[in-house]
């Protein structure tokens, strides 16, 4: 697919989603949509993902894209108005428009009207399937090892980490399959269950589902972790996720230098052991999940210093650790893709 | 209200909602429908609650009542065929009903007719409203001292232990109040949110908007709890309810003799001090919420061994535990209302 993405204001620090799709959707992104930085490219920001266009909107755009992406999330989750030409635009060009917003662009009388007249698709992958139902604990009876990663904060690296782990394993030749649980994992892979919009005696059950539809397809799945499991707002989805995945392994995820709950700065993150400490302890009575390794986003940080906060990382987990994007995942996967004396 | 409640060849030990109601609502109850044990009467089967007549039927009942209440909620929470004919009987004759399922009355075409033509409404108790949001992690700032109920299991007492709890301190001159989470503490209080039928990235925002709705206005909150923090598919909602209550203290609840979880019993219950440690380690980072008491449903013992089971629950948890409905409250209460170093 050749796709635009729209990422007005945001590109690239608060384009998570759109972040995302350039550095791992297998389709051709034909220009990122930014008002402000029109004119720049995407390199001209980031490195390691592909490069293309910045430009100031839809009517910009000469070439011919199969989609519109909304690639950034206001808090909320609200359908900012100010994208609205944008959005009516590519549906006028016969373009499908994807979105992972709250706001269901399938319910916006404009929309509707605009993608039945030109024969395209409005597709809010926030929107939960609506046959789920409760866990039955059975996902560990799958043939493939299940990998979680788990954070210690929103916004840590985990979609990051399940990509980039999942991407090198099939590199070196295993037979890995990505469980996409959050709006940006479904973009770039097609499918999946925005686990945080299920209802919630179905957390567990919707994770569930996904390890049962394809866990005896393939030799590892990595699962994308959501949320914390001391978060203020998010634990329920982590939690559930935790036991409806029945893990064979954890990958902890980080953000370095994080010290308090993002958005929610009078909560202090624990200590590392105590999140090794508490994932183990309430994984252990559904299923023994170790925290095997660690991924730590080093962003924020110069090059000699972000080696040494990989380090302390790794012997505060007393496991390997690295940033997967700056220094590879090579001996994180030796120990994920070691055989397990679990099974 | 006088009310009738259904309970088809369930009553008494598969109508937990219709027990809970029978116990604590202030409503009257006329009559309970059990097409297996017309003839007897509630205290035929149960001692400390409202006596009432058992009938096969609403055409068997000769007063008037302003509701019926679905009593019973089968696994899956689906209606079942055979009280078709109840419900429509009392919406003929202009009853309200009130219903916990899954399965929404107030979408069923046939009741909504019957229900409009006869002046009556259709309460689907387990409906959360549509407004809600992510917790603000401020449950904590209350004038009251929270108190949440935690469960080893589903179905262990933590509603009854909420509702006596509350009920006792009030008559003992306490100003406590009850935060309804699940489809039988609603009906009993005529108020609160289905926690396990929301969003689940609104689970733990739930809880806190009933904690800010009244939290000022007493010195006490019973929040009624949910499910187990190591339940293979409830654990997120139990989770989240941890964190968005913020409790100062924890209520531990156990039925005696349980060893598995219920209908996942390949899951073996872990001890009671490693639950003890995992509900506290859980609850820290967000709020200090030490268990402090226990409550344990030894409904399945007779009198010498009900006495030693709580004896030695009160030891495994380190606090004074009770039976909440054979034993009384007195110790556990002087415990979880004597002055919180916390405040």
């Amino acid at each position: 697919m050749r796709i635009a993405i729209l990422a007005h204001e945001q590109f690239p620090d608060g384009a998570k989603t759109a972040l995302g799709v350039l550095r791992y959707a297998d389709d051709e992104v034909v220009a990122v949509l930014d008002r402000d930085r029109s004119g720049h490219r995407v390199t001209d920001f980031v490195s390691d993902v592909q490069d293309a266009p910045i430009v100031a909107g839809m009517g910009d755009l000469e070439d011919d894209v199969d989609a519109l992406l909304i690639g950034i999330a206001p808090i909320g989750g609200g359908f900012e108005e100010s994208w609205r030409e944008d959005v009516r635009t590519a549906l006028e060009r016969g373009c499908d428009v994807v979105s992972g917003l709250h706001y269901f662009l399938s319910e916006d009388e404009e929309f509707v009207e605009l993608a039945a007249e030109n024969g395209c698709e409005l597709r809010d992958v926030r929107r939960p399937p609506d046959d789920l139902s409760v866990s039955e604990g059975v996902a560990a009876d799958v043939d493939a090892e299940v990998i979680l990663t788990v954070g210690t904060d929103c916004s840590v690296g985990k979609m990051t980490a399940t990509m980039k782990l999942a991407r090198d394993a099939r590199a070196a030749g295993y037979d890995a399959e990505v469980i996409p649980t959050g709006q940006t994992g479904i973009m770039i892979e097609g499918w999946g269950i925005p686990v945080d919009r299920v209802v919630s005696d179905f957390t567990a059950g919707a994770v569930e589902e996904m390890i049962l539809e394809c866990g005896d397809d393939h030799d590892y799945l990595f699962v994308e972790g959501q949320g914390s499991i001391v978060h203020p707002a998010y634990s329920g989805v982590t939690c559930g996720i935790l036991h409806g995945a029945m893990p064979d392994r954890l990958v902890l995820c980080h953000d370095a230098g994080r010290q308090a709950i993002g958005g929610y700065e009078s909560f202090s993150l624990p200590s590392i052991p105590t999140y090794v400490d508490l994932y183990e302890r309430l994984a252990e009575p559904v299923r023994d999940a170790p925290v095997v390794a660690g991924a730590l986003n080093t962003a924020g940080l110069a090059e000699p210093a972000a080696r040494e906060a990989v380090d302390e990382f790794a012997a505060s987990l007393d496991a390997p650790a690295t940033d997967v994007i700056r220094f590879g995942t090579d001996e994180v996967l030796e120990t994920l893709l070691s055989s397990n004396p679990n099974r």
